[in-house]
């Protein structure tokens, strides 16, 4: 057996281990590791400083080093994720639906821990915490793999949690971290079908699509966002302008910022200099078809490219539409069914986008900024899913459970 | 484009329209579907007569062959399981929470059809007509691709079919067939990312494995069953008996029949003749351990491969183990995770074995040959998941949907 075969088995063992536990206990389990990650913080920051370090001398990016670099008052925010988590409602051994079948059978479905969680991710070292910390609530054994960057912190992490689990009287072995970095060890683990039930990569599209297309062991796809805005030809423009300005600038590097505006040509002519007067106060750069150019002076032509592409930075790509199906139709093209928006005043348009965008989270009236295990109310989050199996949307606790049926019989043949 | 991608395209464009036409339309479709079969079955028929001797003059096994012949009774079959899927509730719509949040928005979480489903299965042409009538259903699409031995009777079942929804006034591209029934056309669906949400392979243990390993598309791993069967030491010996015969002898063919028995070792020496003997008025072949040998007289000896292996035959394995848990690690350890049952008259031993078996489907005190849709009541299946992700067990109409989350709000901005 390889490290990787070894830790899968460990993982599995402990899986089986935590799908029994009480609440109680693993909610002082994640309280203790929230006190031994403060109590242990200067060996994370000494790690840390070495990641830096070696980060710098092969001179990644100003916005990667950010990511990776931890303080105290990092520290502090992992630790009190942690209790946070600790503190919300288990969602395990929920019998979701029981009834009684003409034989007398009872069939009931239960709620129970998913098993073994792979999560792939990069340079985040608190992603470390935060996806083991949501893990175990749910009853789930992870297996991390970060990125190299950060493979020192990771070390750290995983050693104190570790730790603080097994003298919380719980496996050890709950939350492990693959060693390994390289990308055939990453690529074994995608592969790890005898003992990891889900792998869910966290980062950039890179990553989520070299997962998809390597990964044997089944997928949660997440994060992509190419998210749509549509000003419909009924609506308020000031609460157009504002939707607008607020999912494209308020933090254009996350998945729910908006990438797109869609505008019908009624109020083109209106809303684009409104907007785009406001837009460019903030820097952000415009982009649109050749009906845009006719009205805003100064803008980008807009390739096939934009239509797909996620900037992720103070970029806009905007498109006039002659009605509502075809914002509808551009968007099932393009998006990546992650959020979208419509501005309207008129209720059979919103109800048309509702029902007809295929996306994960379809809003009226609203910033796609919403999309988020927070803002949803589950108390924390693992990653948005952007595919359409077993998780769309925000993925808090109970996306990390599956069901079982449990049937009780007194004697029953078929 | 190729002609999977000109599918998938129209497949696409054809869930969209699914999605939103309403129930009654799909209830009309699927009675006018059922209607056609048996008005043109004599085309069918003609049909799977040259699949039949193309079959036979390949030498193809008799149970193969059975499962690809046609006759009228199955034609009538399959159009009364088309008119049973027509009367079951419409899951798509439904909304399964909405609520207020602190901000004013209202998210709701409401079941819409997946989009595109794929399916790959062997020999059997009612495979093609189940799959299309429970996809149809659940507003999704569906490209079949089924074997090549079946594959004149599959084109007319499909090509009466996709008539019938389209004059219904649905689209013809609805139900779509695979016409090439090569190896590299299947890996290439498996691969369909852009057109199809999930993949669903129904057969044998050797093509679910193909498709698990080579799938980037999402995919449903289906029916392989290696179940057990433990009879606790406090258990009614008669009721055991009986349960053990059913689920071993009434149909060993299927997934949920039991390939293996464990026997609390108190029990053995009284349990084990009287199941033997009536095991063998069935003329079940039995294997087991030494402790097995020593009881009954002219058993196999099982090997390591034994426990792991789903005979889908008249074999039983049996163990003898000193205790509960020795027989829950042993079924967490070899079984497929399917369906496993307790025969005991034991309370905590029943809790005991419901929570910590790790299979879809856990039993109590009855035969595992329940794991089924219709006994679960759900009118019909599409397959029994082996899997965590998304459905697990038994799936019906609403495993061949997911959800969307839905907001409305008034302005709201982050």
């Amino acid at each position: 057996m390889n490290e990787l075969q070894i830790k899968g088995e460990r993982a599995k063992e402990a899986s089986y281990f935590l799908s029994n536990v009480s609440s109680k206990q693993k909610e002082q389990a994640l309280l203790n590791m929230a006190q031994s990650l403060v109590e242990r913080k200067e060996m994370i920051l000494k790690a840390n400083q070495l990641d830096v370090e070696n980060a710098m001398s092969k001179g990644i990016s100003k916005s990667m080093l950010d990511r990776l670099t931890l303080d105290s008052d990092r520290i502090h925010a992992m630790a009190n994720g942690l209790k946070q988590v600790a503190f919300l409602q288990d969602p395990v051994g929920e019998v979701l639906s029981m009834s009684k079948r003409p034989n007398g059978l009872q069939i009931g479905q239960q709620r129970v821990p998913i098993g073994v969680i792979g999560i792939i991710y990069e340079a985040r070292p608190n992603v470390t915490c935060d996806a083991a910390g949501l893990c175990l609530k749910a009853g789930n054994a992870v297996i991390l793999r970060g990125g190299s960057e950060a493979f020192h912190s990771n070390q750290a992490i995983v050693s104190i949690l570790a730790d603080a689990v097994s003298a919380s009287g719980l496996p050890k072995d709950s939350i492990q971290l693959v060693e390994d970095t390289s990308r055939e060890t990453a690529h074994a683990l995608m592969k790890l079908n005898e003992y990891i039930d889900v792998l869910i990569p966290r980062g950039g599209a890179g990553l989520i699509e070299a997962v998809v297309k390597n990964a044997t062991v089944p997928v949660i796809e997440t994060g992509t966002g190419n998210c749509h805005i549509y000003v419909d030809e009924f609506c308020e423009m000031e609460m157009a302008k504002a939707i607008v300005l607020n999912a494209k600038t308020s933090r254009p590097a996350v998945c729910n910022a908006a990438e797109k505006l869609l505008v019908h040509e009624n109020v083109a002519s209106t809303f684009l200099p409104l907007v785009a007067e406001a837009l460019r106060e903030k820097e952000v750069e415009i982009r649109g078809d050749e009906y845009v150019n006719h009205i805003i002076d100064d803008i980008v032509i807009a390739t096939e490219e934009d239509w797909h592409k996620e900037y992720l930075d103070y970029v806009l790509a905007i498109k006039v539409v002659r009605h509502i199906d075809e914002a509808i139709a551009h968007i099932n093209q393009y998006s990546s069914h992650h959020s979208e928006a419509i501005v309207t005043t008129n209720y059979h348009h919103a109800q048309r986008f509702l029902q007809r965008v295929d996306s994960a989270a379809v809003y009226v009236n609203a910033s796609t900024r919403f999309t988020d295990g927070e803002e949803f109310g589950f108390g924390a989050e693992i990653g948005i899913s952007t595919q359409k199996l077993h998780a769309r949307g925000p993925m808090g606790l109970k996306e990390l459970t599956t069901v079982k049926y449990i049937i009780y019989g007194d004697g029953q043949i078929r």
